[in-house]
């Protein structure tokens, strides 16, 4: 028995880091409708104002601000309406003091006009005319040249994840093809002579095969494209035919279990069969997630995983190391964590990046963070936990009532 | 000019819920693959134990952990080693005291055995022998009958918005055929003269559609499925139109612009003409999003949102209604939200519900919200935001440094 000598997650990462920067992170266009989430590859900068005119943001009465100063509850000032503006046309005629024109919401102010008085507070008056009652100072109920973006301003950045509202703001700027990361080609692997399928029925012995699903389901929700999936015999012939099938499909081959030192652990032998360099990475500094690997092929450009079998860990450490890479070569953000307090003491192994499930309890004013205690190799630790906290390697352990910060699945 | 009788949030969202109560929320069976974020239409209930044997956590010998009870750092104990376990087989032998026999990870442990010993602490001892330097306590390192779910046992509850972790927990069990509920079919229809399609240049007085992509992406991300999505001109009878030809196709017509009472306001009219009982609610106490129409026609089963022309009320007010409606004919939660600090004064209008699009900052102790101002035609507004809060009725507003909850986008 061969002990692993363990990486620290900083130096893993650094180390993963640096065989995918350069080819992982290409980029693809994409249609505007099919941008959603998606993470952007370039900064937005637009070429044009929007709007183009001033617009109302209101139904009302364009106006020369200055002619309603002195209107008020007694005292109606009266103006003439020379027209109406026209959705969607510009405005055919210019205002001076005294005159006024009817506007719609989004309507084009005409020039001359600097303000927009609202419908609700003008009456009709006479055959062409109307009274108002109160003030308008200028700009109001406008929406200025340039107001919602100004040529050449940056309308978003690079790295952002983009959400429905970027999708509008990109749709106003006529921007419809959208430079985004093409999502990194992944396959998932488990290993193990007692797996069988979900839909199977297990004799004494056999478990079911998690790890597939519920890996494919968060790589899915990190922002990978699944090209692959199998499940593999604890063999290192098979399991080498199956990566190399993998390997040429993807970006990344994800293998989990099989990947400590045990006579029936192959996936480090087979991952330094198939791949130059190679494995550099061998154990890891990580409760749960010690038996992890970390190899890369560089003439085929694909990064090699090879996780713990127990899904708790599995899982933790695609979400430490894959969804922590794609964050980084991307420039994207994580959700924001979220504060709370410790429900009740947690002890951390010293040395090592200590990783908790968590559900978060609101109290009406806080949120409580519990911890979910339960062996690594239990899927149902996770399905009660909202998401998880990390303790460095530093740390002793936290007592109750002090802040962590819940990451959520 | 006829003022709009304002509804209070919650008694429209009371009025939309009866509208949709009873057959919005239809259930379907999707594979166990295509289960990410649906949500769960029933209890998951499991009818079998997992696993269904004992099984080793880690690789090394099953024993008595009896027998092992005097071993020490000096002292060690020796045991015989009757076999090995083989992988997704039954452990074909029983042992008894002063036996045992090894086994790897995930391996099943045989009758007698009620603890495993880890490799590291093993060493080899003769022919068919091992030293052990500890001790290990009953039922260390084995994953027990029904440890992980026991038959009959709550796996996971209607109403959740089924996670990776949800899908292993489910393929753990064997549960590969999913109820979830059917997504709601919803058409995006926009109106107005002055809108022109993204991918079309401008001219004076003219803008680009941007709630048609923006509306689509959010009711996307809600867990809505778009059928159908138009641009119409502010002409009643080419709207009519629009909408019979959406409400053949789904659930739910969204109507963006027109909203209001001006005389281009045409979306009321025509939901009365195409809709029994019709509109319910024209008018709503929140800000923004106060000219929003909310009907209904009974035989065909469709809802009629009519949203605000401008952008950012358009979207606020999709997610307070439709989807806190989606929300709660499901049973599901929306995302924690965030408590933050508020980073300057917010001013309320009293009597209605306000909303602030917020940006969250991170002070390396607690977020700072900072509310975005800006006019709600903006669509930029939305984009600088991570999220929004809200102000109830009775407040007047808020000074900074007060706690707000920042519900992320």
């Amino acid at each position: 028995m061969e002990f692993l000598k363990v990486d620290s997650i900083d130096t893993a990462r650094e180390k993963l880091f640096a065989s995918a920067n350069g080819w992982m992170a290409a980029q693809e266009i994409v249609p505007l409708a099919e941008a959603l989430e998606r993470i952007l590859a370039e900064d937005i900068v637009v070429c044009e104002h929007v709007p183009t005119f001033r617009r109302s943001t209101v139904d009302g009465y364009a106006v020369c601000a200055a002619d309603t100063a002195a209107a008020g509850e007694g005292i109606p000032v009266f103006l003439t309406v020379k027209g109406q503006v026209e959705m969607g046309q510009p405005a055919a005629f210019v205002l001076t003091s005294g005159i006024c024109a009817e506007v719609a919401t989004g309507g084009m102010l005409p020039d001359g006009a600097d303000a927009v008085m609202m419908v609700e507070y003008a009456e009709p008056f006479g055959a062409d005319g109307i009274a108002l009652y109160t003030s308008v100072s200028h700009g109001e109920h406008v929406v200025q040249i340039g107001e919602d973006v100004k040529a050449g301003e940056l309308l978003l950045p690079r790295g952002k994840c983009i959400q429905a509202q970027d999708i509008g703001a990109m749709a106003a700027a006529g921007i419809v093809r959208v430079p985004v990361y093409r999502r990194p080609r992944l396959s998932v692997l488990s290993t193990g002579d007692e797996l069988i399928a979900p839909e199977q029925s297990p004799t004494l012995g056999q478990i079911r095969d998690v790890n597939t699903n519920a890996l494919t389901a968060l790589a899915q929700k990190i922002g990978f494209e699944i090209v692959h999936t199998a499940l593999v015999a604890d063999d290192a012939e098979r399991l080498e035919q199956a990566i190399r099938a993998a390997m040429e499909k993807g970006d990344i081959v994800a293998v989990s279990g099989g990947s400590s030192r045990g006579k029936k652990d192959v996936t480090r032998i087979v991952f330094d069969r198939v791949a130059s360099p190679g494995v550099y990475t061998h154990g890891l500094a990580v409760r749960p997630g010690k038996p992890t690997i970390l190899g890369h092929d560089a003439q085929s450009e694909t990064l090699l995983i090879g996780l713990p079998g127990h899904p708790v860990a599995a899982m933790m450490m695609f979400e430490l190391l894959l969804g922590w890479l794609w964050r980084s070569l991307t420039g994207s953000s994580p959700h924001p964590a979220i504060p709370a307090q410790l429900a009740c003491n947690v002890a951390a192994a010293p040395g090592k990046l200590n990783c908790w499930p968590a559900k978060l309890m609101w109290t009406g004013d806080s949120y409580l963070a519990e911890p979910i205690f339960g062996k690594s190799g239990l899927i149902t630790v996770l399905t009660k936990a909202d998401g998880y906290f990390t303790l460095n390697r530093e740390s002793e352990g936290l007592t109750a009532g002090q802040r962590v910060l819940i990451h959520l699945f």
